[in-house]
């Protein structure tokens, strides 16, 4: 199911409770040895660990079972939408990323700087991994750039990475990439496998050619390489299918520009701390009917192998917790977007524990939050997507199926 | 999965063996306060209990989590059908109610008596709630009404409400409802929203001016309300879907009529306690593969807030479930269409707590029957459609897929 259903049906309903969300960014984990416990597990959470009394536990596949999400479909999924219709671009991702404002008509693409030899054939896909300040140089050339009947923007994102947007009319991003994923062979042409991107693939062929010229005698980047063309797509808003007015607090651009796709409203936050994400919170607390907090720094730990550190973000958030449950909220959600076990040094494809506590919930009376203690709980293995529905439920937000 | 699946397969094979599924109405609860047993919980129930430690254990959502189930969609599901597919209509579901024999082609609509004013402007959409027997005197002067081409029912339910029933051939039922759902403004007029109901919307309005004629001088209903109209869906049977000649004991209209939609027979019940019910099913065992046995009254102690009485219902089912066990089932499947908890006096969307057991069924050896110990059983969280495929394999009336 997901919200389609609800909206045929008309179930949503008015209310003045207020749902939130904490997503802890790769929360999920693996013990370092067999028969350990894993990063949640290990850290000192007695705030979480109290609430989880009062809670429904379950694991989550925020796609499906033995996928590992991307950042993008790990959060459609636990907002609440089905990863596997609704997708993000790579390069919509990238744009962002940057807080590029993207429009509906824009295709954007990820891109490299990379070396090619006297016969054009790759050297370097990633031109050494260029100084920051190189790609801003360098951007500054491809800039001059002009095609056709379209607007061109290049942004660097850094090291040897930036955002190519094409902007206007009839465009598509039904395109192939340029990257050949391999050195000794020159870059791949783009084709449209959509007669609607034929056009788009042209004017993407004649970047790359001007971009060849202008960076020939540049070192060590003298090419460029596009990939993951895409325009953002077309997800109905929160408010369109939840009535929620939603809000979303994120220190980090991609987030924020994930949460903009949806309709939220991305509220700034002076300061990156957590501590600073709930002040946000409190500020904001009567002028929102959910709210989603993000913290990403269990991720970046996950990703550096860093169980100690990983953990000890979990304890962060833990000892900010008592903020939110002063402000009475009716529904809370407690999870992540995917795991990012210290372990494997990467996202991964095992299931996140969640719990959702309401007053009305059937609590499951389990006091840890955990990867083992949520094996155990009511809400059992499902999908990140089916947590909203149970949260709108519990938020009187609901009304009865049939008679 | 559903039924198609079983059919296409081929899968469904004769045996001479028996089911027994016995549906607590609103079984599903909560606990008056938090860290407190459910109704179930609190009951004493040493029948079941000793049961459950024989059976496999679950929580069953009926439609999908945090949807909150009407009657029908929740049989629907506990019969393995999905509700989300088939759906019964407000008005099929009140002629049911009533056990007015509804045909293929009726178009039937739930009535309220209301009042208007001069303006013919809405005063109560309810007409002050009006005896039954001036709703009986009304309906005989609405049941002059002649309409082209088709028969026209006027049925009294109860209160201020009563159905109408459309018979006669092209009718349709793709129909907008004349009640505004608020005062001060005219009933609405029918309109068709698929072109093949137009027919019908011109004929329920002549039946709502009709009305309003025959009504103006009378008090204190002068007008009517047409609400849900529907035709009574195409389900397939359970004697086609399942190979089962199925029996239904049930006392309320609405729940034989239900059970008539699948082709099952309804036995009649002399009296209307649960122990008249099991004399039924002892008098009819030999006759069914399948029975349907349904407890109302867990569901109305529910929806009065009266937690003691809905734990005293299961008290009063677990007496006489020997009498079940002693017939020997093959297969015994104990569960609910939906929660209604005390707590919430209503319907909610909560998963309910099911039992499965069969000689062959891979025991939990939990027990107890209960919401927190059916959280902990091997058949998980799972829909309430998925149970009659598992009865029919621990009843010998699945083959193998596939070679």
């Amino acid at each position: 199911m997901d919200f389609k259903f609800l909206k045929d049906n008309e179930l949503v309903v008015p209310a003045q409770t207020k749902i939130a969300m904490i997503v802890m960014d790769g929360l999920g984990g693996l013990p370092m040895e067999p028969g350990g416990k894993t990063e949640l597990e290990s850290a000192r959470k007695p705030n979480l660990d109290a609430l989880a009394a009062q809670s429904a536990l379950g694991l989550a596949d925020p796609v499906a079972p033995g996928i590992t999400p991307g950042s993008g479909p790990g959060h459609l999924g636990i907002f609440g939408y089905d990863p596997m219709v609704y997708e993000i671009g790579r390069g919509v991702l990238e744009a962002l990323g940057i807080d590029f404002d993207l429009g509906p008509n824009d295709v954007a693409a990820r891109g490299n700087f990379c070396a090619v030899d006297a016969a054009g054939n790759l050297t370097d896909r990633r031109a050494g991994r260029i100084a920051t300040e190189l790609n801003v140089e360098l951007g500054t050339l491809l800039r001059t750039i002009q095609l056709d009947g379209v607007q061109v923007f290049v942004e660097t994102v850094k090291d040897y990475r930036f955002v190519l947007v094409l902007r206007g009319a009839g465009l598509g991003d039904a395109l192939t990439e340029t990257d050949p994923q391999r050195l000794g062979v020159p870059a791949l042409p783009v084709r449209a496998h959509q007669p609607d991107a034929e056009q788009t693939a042209l004017l993407a062929n004649q970047f790359v050619d001007q971009a060849r010229k202008l960076l020939a005698d540049k070192h060590p980047a003298n090419m460029v390489l596009l990939r993951g063309f895409a325009k953002r797509p077309a997800i109905p808003s929160y408010q369109d299918v939840f009535d929620l007015r939603a809000a979303a607090i994120a220190v980090y651009p991609m987030y924020r520009g994930l949460s903009k796709l949806l309709g939220m409203k991305t509220l700034a936050v002076p300061g990156e701390t957590i501590a600073d994400e709930f002040t946000v919170l409190e500020k904001n607390w009567n002028d929102f009917d959910f709210f989603y907090l993000h913290v990403k720094k269990t991720d970046s730990a996950g990703e550096d192998g860093d169980f100690a550190r990983k953990a000890h973000v979990i304890e962060e958030l833990d000892a900010q917790l008592p903020r939110l449950l002063a402000l009475k909220p009716d529904v809370v959600i407690v999870g992540g977007d995917h795991s990012t076990p210290a372990l494997l040094k990467s996202h991964s494809w095992h299931p996140v524990p969640v719990m959702l506590y309401s007053k009305f919930v059937r609590a499951d009376g389990i006091a840890e939050y955990g990867e083992h203690a949520c094996t155990r709980g009511s809400l059992g293995r499902l999908r990140s997507r089916e947590l909203m529905p149970i949260a709108l439920a519990n938020a009187g937000r609901l009304t009865k199926f049939g008679a």
